[in-house]
């Protein structure tokens, strides 16, 4: 029994139809007459010197309307993010290859893609550093203009010495993990249109319209009231659309207003590979102790990101793999040192996790060698150590509430069939060899102590005199199903009408102030929050018109499945009736509701504090089957259970879990951006960057666990990220048990894969 | 001194430039790929049956996509106004030339054009009826499907037969007035756009989008959140784009829907002025009695409107004309009967004014009469009658504020030389004989009583954290400067900031909650006030904010020019810096304010009660010269003083006052729609129907008289359409004044001015 009438149903997406039939307009599906077409000039070179940009012979060229540098730009050339080093346009050096240097604006896409091969650079190029401990030593030449260590934070709790000490094993590791391309489907786009009055609407593919609203006004020196950004509907964004939007929002804006004409920027699949971020490369070092019932004692950590040549998001994304780079686990001695070093390499940024599938790799692996060296049952020695309800997390957090990771361990067991395969063993068939493996992991969810300052949702919601609602939020519908999950709050939260009759508003900065990005899995949590907000305003309000419809008073009035009623009688009244009533009275029934995240802790010192208003927990395992011969992986089945607080929409949130699996399993196993010795990335294309395809499917399993979250709507909690997490964890120690040999290097490409039959035991 | 800081100055309307610069975008220039246009078929009878509509030779016309008769409404045939008699497409009977009866829509304005005379009409015309009187007689056939009575009102105080047993003089009078055609610059235009999710956007050129949405909603049959309506640039209106945009715009979003494409219908001049709304026709008999001091007792007036076929805002009109139709005086006894007989012609609606202008030019004929009779001041007849501070109304209504009559009465005598020129004579030149004139007027603001259920606004205000503000409302622009003055308002309510920090949103029905029609002179008053609803919630906030940055308590934060300051110290704090403030604080700066308008009664048996909120006041005076051979009016000046409670921007205030006036002066002179035998307009266009140009305008002379209304925002009461109303009135009286003759009908086209120099006399 869900006790809920709308939350908790899987309702069928209000937006699914249109986009299956293609009739979804995209931003690149927009037509305005006289749009002209943006085309970016990015930099050829990884490191160089300027000396000249010659315009003239770009500018010549037939249908070009302007050819636009640093110089252009009418405001400031510095893009809004968390530290101030980034530019719209390289203007005296270009740190990274595919850096915008210029603009060309045109008639056609045709005319401006040919013009931005007539600009002519002079550059004079620099030796690249590409690995960010290089970039850290002492000497190294500074690349960023702000000094290369782009951040760094740190954990210091107990004594670690003394940790080790008390450990009968301690097991090292190094793991690096690369790239992760974010593969959209719909690439990076925007259209920025001038108007009346030295107003610009900006549209665009997007996650944060907050954030591409603080660039346009950097960029163009303009005040925020003559500023509108509306989400068009977002093919996919997963990160990607989270820090380089303001970027590409910025360079249409400028391009709109130095051509007086709406102004269109969508980047085909090749620069917005090369140009635009992704999931940091990683080097992480680690010394774990335990005791030899499996009582981890203590952990150290050293791990480094490779963040690219600015660093956009990178001290958020640092500190999320900071605070989690130790597992879900109790351990009283822990000290992490995490740094980012400048590199000459795109700017890396969001990618669902946020920093932390690296680390969960990383500790996954020595949890599973930790198990190894005491001969314990790997699940075993995770649910010893597994964070319950009432414990503290290594940033000395208390858990008072929604720690589901205990449940979520059994039942991915249990799904799996885990201590009965592994017993059975696995006889060889052929060159296959099969293994199984597993992760917990678990995500703080929010924007946590390290983006407090973004950390709050305005919501608007209007209902109609014939009952239906509009509502507006400013988190972003990406794909995810924020749409759909809203609208089952808004339903819920008034009283369980239909979902049909909730109808959202496209996201625009007009409409609602200022609700932070929709990153971190929190669109649900704080929108959703905001929304009820609003709704009890409204529900207030109802119920006293009803009470005086039902001749009762106020707080006597019952609502269920759309009618009001007075508790234990029979005369029902709809609510679509209540709503034109309170018109006749001139009653208004629209609001604002907010939403504030509750507080959080950091001493960056000691990296002690409550770091997120609370944790999403999981626990995936993975069976697979190695070719010895060939190093191929293929993965049989994934079980995942997730601890979700909340399914306000089970259908969704399963689809979610199989939707993210899948892309973990690409990371796992085969997406590989593949740099050359100057750090220009040589496969910017699917055919040659290889992503998962539906024959690359296997079956997932999802399981959900509901440890409610007190202050989620409903007891949701974020959980978004978490599916993709810990596959890469997983289906390694999968391929580690079937083959025996340490995985420390993601991707499993097949050439990686050793085969150690004398590692191997058919019998555990 | 004005004591405010935005209000009350000339500020410059933030639209104007792009207006006069061309680039302002109305509805027809929306270009969107893929718009089918509309075209509608009017019918070509005053008065017929449909006996077979044959659509098949248009559908075969090239480019053509559809042919839309009531049958292919999805919803309901019945356009939503006061009285359901209205439908948008003609079924079995036509009753006015032009009304719609299919709509052709195509691939271009051109195919869909032609295609429409291709439309094989079989008709049975019948009679047709052209005379309201007529209508009403016992027997006469029944044209409206609810019966011909559109509408009936009526006035029952004191005791008329007593009243006019102590009158001493007795003037009884027939007063016809004509047509007037609205000549808004741009004509009638929508564009619908269908959307994912069985949404539709209407644009539009329109005053009350509210009402266009429940057309939308009425004739698509969908609920009202699957409805945005916009309101485009609206160039002109005057009460002409209050119904028809109900019918136009219903038109358009069928022909969306059923095309499944964005639709556009845009009404060419002749379609427009004989398909859409204009000013009632009129006949009224008046009976007035005064004693020999000038001191009116009794008014008796039976007054018809010619409505055409529909009712649509008839009986609204139809009240207002009955509530002041005796003037601005104080008289104890009264009988008013007004009736509204339906016609085989056009449906008439607002137009500014709305009924006042031919009940103020017949009273202000019998005024001038009863002053003549009397040998008396025409100015102190009306002084010694005028509504006063204290006094009650014909309804029984007591003024116990803003009654600024007497003010604009002496303004008017002192800035026209009343009194010198009156005294000195006007000697003929050669053909030109001079006469001089005045008028004395008012106008109930706001819906009154008879328009309550609509008298409501909501507002949105949203503050950025750089300071600047935008804000929405559901009153329009529609070229008067509601912009300017509600950006005015804003302004002042939040202490004084610059009026270029200040953003108004389009209006938008999807922003705020139903606000009721732009009409009534409403807009400033009721938008006005819930804007300051919102300025009030917001300016609470901040000011607790300033406190605590202040070090001082909330209730010793002022407020002046944009800065917060602790009285009598030093320190000062932009608004910005409060703003961004409470941005980083996560103090949300939206909100919403109300605004509903205060009780107001009427009792149909005896048209007693409290008929409208206030009243605004006015006297005009004008000098003409008239060519006694010819009959031409020349009129040398216009005095117009006018009560506006407070101004909230003189310049604006000025020209509204000289853009009316030269309204009224069309009305008066020139405006002159001919219909044949069968009701059918034979002049539409604007070579053969005169309105004024450049070479029309005499010197007007605009006084501005403030008698605050308290409940109106910094005192302001609407007065927008008082600069027509009394224009023929004291122009009439002026060239009765001129050549003896009695004025009785309008216009005052030269073939219809008599000289009668006996009743004149140089010495008065």
């Amino acid at each position: 029994m869900n006790g809920f009438e709308r939350v908790g149903q899987s309702l069928p997406r209000p937006d699914a139809l249109d986009k299956a039939m293609g009739k979804t307009p995209y931003v690149d599906d927009i037509q305005l007459p006289n749009t002209a077409v943006a085309a970016i000039l990015g930099s050829p070179a990884s490191h160089a010197i300027i000396r000249n940009i010659r315009t003239g012979p770009a500018l010549s060229h037939p249908g070009v309307l302007a050819v636009l540098t640093a110089g252009d730009i009418p405001g400031k050339n510095a893009i809004p993010m968390i530290r101030e080093d980034w530019t719209f346009l390289a203007e005296k050096k270009a740190i990274y290859p595919g850096e915008p240097i210029a603009i060309v604006v045109a008639e056609s896409s045709n005319a401006a893609l040919a013009a931005r091969e007539k600009i002519e650079l002079e550059l004079e190029e620099l030796p690249a550093i590409l690995d960010p401990e290089q970039s850290l030593e002492p000497g190294a030449p500074q690349i960023n203009p702000l000094g290369n260590l782009l951040s760094e934070h740190k954990i210091l709790s107990g004594n670690l010495d003394q940790g080790f000490e008390e450990s009968d094993v301690i097991i090292e590791g190094v793991y690096e993990t690369g790239y992760q391309e974010h593969a959209y489907l719909e690439p990076q786009g925007f259209l920025a249109v001038p108007d009346t009055e030295g107003r610009i609407t900006v549209l665009g593919s997007m996650q944060c319209p907050f954030y591409v609203s603080n660039a346009v006004k950097a960029i163009l020196g303009i005040p925020e009231h003559k500023i509108q950004v509306i989400q068009t509907p977002t093919g996919g964004a997963f990160g990607g659309k989270e820090d380089f939007p303001s970027l590409f929002g910025g360079l249409a804006a400028l391009a709109a207003v130095k051509t007086g004409r709406p102004a269109k920027l969508v980047l085909d699949r090749r620069d917005d590979i090369i140009m635009s971020s992704k999931r940091h490369p990683a080097r992480c070092y680690y010394k774990t102790g335990a005791t030899k019932d499996g009582v981890l004692k203590a952990c150290e950590v050293t791990l480094y990101l490779d963040p690219g040549a600015y660093a956009t998001l990178t001290p958020a994304v640092l500190w999320r793999s900071t605070v989690h780079c130790c597992g879900p686990y109790r351990i009283p001695n822990v000290k992490v040192t995490a740094l980012a070093g400048a590199t000459n390499k795109v700017p890396c940024g969001a990618f669902r996790g946020f920093g932390t599938p690296k680390v969960i790799f990383a500790m996954e692996r020595q949890m599973d060698k930790l198990a190894e060296s005491l001969n314990m049952d790997p699940l075993l020695i995770r649910g010893k150590n597994a964070l319950k309800k009432g414990d503290q997390t290594i940033t000395g957090q208390d858990l008072p509430f929604s720690v589901g990771l205990s449940q979520t361990i059994e039942k991915a067991r249990e799904m799996s069939r885990w201590e009965e395969k592994r017993n059975a063993g696995f006889p060889q068939k052929g060159s296959l060899k099969r293994g199984i493996g597993c992760a917990t992991f678990f995500y703080g969810v929010g924007l946590g102590a390290g983006g407090r300052k973004h950390d709050r949702a305005d919501a608007y919601l209007q209902i109609k005199p014939d009952g239906t609602v509009l509502f507006a939020v400013g988190t972003v519908d990406m794909g995810q199903g924020m749409q759909t999950v809203l609208s089952q709050i808004v339903a819920e939260g008034l009283g369980g009408i239909s979902l049909d009759a909730v109808q959202m508003l496209p996201v625009d900065t007009t409409r609602v102030s200022d609700s932070g990005p929709t990153v971190a899995s929190r669109g649900t949590y704080t929108s959703g929050n905001a929304i009820l907000d609003a709704c009890g305003k409204l529900m207030d309000i109802m119920k006293n018109v009803a009470a005086d419809m039902l001749q009762c008073t106020p707080s006597d009035v019952l609502l269920k499945n759309g009618r009001f009623f007075e508790k234990a009688k029979e005369k029902k009244i709809p609510f679509g009736e209540v709503a034109e009533e309170c018109h006749s009275r001139h009653i208004p029934l629209d609001t604002h509701g907010f939403f504030d995240s509750p507080p959080t802790s950091w001493d960056p010192a000691t990296g002690q504090g409550k770091a997120y208003v609370t944790y999403s927990y999981a626990t995936q395992i993975a069976e697979v089957d190695v070719d010895i011969e060939t190093g191929e992986v293929k993965v049989l089945d994934i079980w995942a259970a997730h601890d979700v607080g909340k399914a306000i929409n089970p259908q969704m949130t399963a689809a979610q879990i199989e939707g993210g699996v899948l892309q973990g399993l690409g990371y796992a196993l085969m997406e590989f951006i593949e740099t050359d010795d100057r750090g220009l990335i040589q496969n910017p294309s699917f055919s040659t960057y290889i992503i998962p395809t539906s024959k690359d499917v296997p079956p997932i399993h999802p399981a959900i666990v509901e440890s409610a979250y007190p202050e989620g709507p409903y007891g949701a909690k974020g959980f978004g990220e978490t599916p993709l997490m810990g596959v890469a964890a997983c289906i390694a120690n999968a391929v580690s048990d079937a083959t025996g040999s340490d995985i420390t290097t993601l991707p499993l490409l097949p050439e990686r894969i050793k085969y150690l039959p004398q590692n191997t035991s058919s019998l555990k």
